[in-house]
């Protein structure tokens, strides 16, 4: 059995304890014989689901995921990795930075930010003076000497102290390809690059 | 005696208690038999500056400007918002918001975040289920059960919350055109948006 993660720009597949992805605008070679046949998706990307299902035989989840949440429009994915934990915050630092707050395995809500990389760009279109390469390792403790640092001190500080607020001394599950680095500046933190699987394979336990 | 603030996008003048901005790109009309033709400017911006220089008579104040720190480029509209006080946090919300603070009359530092309509074209940019408004009333006390509202309190809250973190119960001075705004999630604030030119005549009273 292999579970895939279709996203806006990759296909994230995951068997038997390994991860691996592929761009989601051309079809990804599966080895079947190896691997079995047998694909479970979730997806919020139409065309990147039908160009794979038109190769391999794919479930799509989709509509089977039963979340519970008052919250409108959330993707799949989100709900998902939410899925495979109880209680605490899940962070998913990707192209955006989405935070989502569990409590007894009921979603309590969660906000977006925009991701890492998202932010240098926004600062270099503001003025040419702002387009500075983002230190990632400037200290959030001592008050930014430079137009570099108090870019990056701006950025890194302002998501810190938004997660940090609202998470309320709970744990907080990092995911996504910043999930690691954004997790250091936290004690209660736990960095689990499989949380969206460990959710698909919760629910597909429950079917 | 007419004050001007040459910025990025528009020179901002005031004279006797009164404010008027221009595009920068182009002449402004000035009343000098009225105003009288005597004006003293700040200018982040060369072309500008020389525009406004070949059409009246402009003393440029960037180089008599003596502002105490060790930050290294920090802009001159900055410094001449930061010498209005001694002790407190001057944010300045525009197309960038940056954030200075003060003790004893000494510049400690500073940072900068994305202006707020920055903050609406990067989310729009990363996906179009993203390209929501951004609410400004968003409730920062609850979580977001929305698209829209995780946006916004993504953005507000991250705004908030950094430079909260960073006063640490000082006054905080907002000026700039969403200054007012901002100032509302604050109990120690005061809104100035003349904080710029009196520094500079602070500034003209010790030449």
């Amino acid at each position: 059995m292999i579970l895939c993660d279709i996203g806006n720009s990759r296909y994230h597949f995951y068997c038997k304890g390994k991860t691996w992805s592929h761009d989601a605008s051309s079809v990804p070679k599966i080895d079947t014989q190896q691997l079995g046949d047998e694909i479970f998706a979730i997806s919020v990307r139409d065309d990147a689901y039908e160009r794979l299902a038109r190769e391999y035989s794919v479930t799509l989840l989709n509509d089977v995921v039963d979340f519970d949440t008052n919250y409108k429009g959330l993707g799949i994915d989100r709900a998902a990795a939410c899925m495979a934990i109880d209680d605490g915050v899940v962070v998913d630092a990707g192209s955006a930075i989405t935070v989502d707050i569990m409590q007894n395995a009921i979603h309590l809500g969660g906000f977006i930010l925009p991701g890492i990389s998202r932010y240098q760009d926004v600062y270099a279109r503001i003025s040419p003076l702002l387009a500075k390469s983002i230190n990632l390792a400037v200290d959030l403790e001592s008050l930014p000497q430079s137009t570099g640092d108090a870019i990056s001190f701006g950025m890194l500080g302002s998501i810190v102290e938004i997660i940090r607020k609202t998470a309320k001394g709970k744990k907080i599950y990092f995911t996504g390809g910043d999930g690691a680095f954004l997790a250091k500046f936290f004690d209660n933190s736990i960095v689990d690059n499989i949380l969206v699987f460990k959710g698909m394979e919760k629910l597909l336990r429950r079917l």
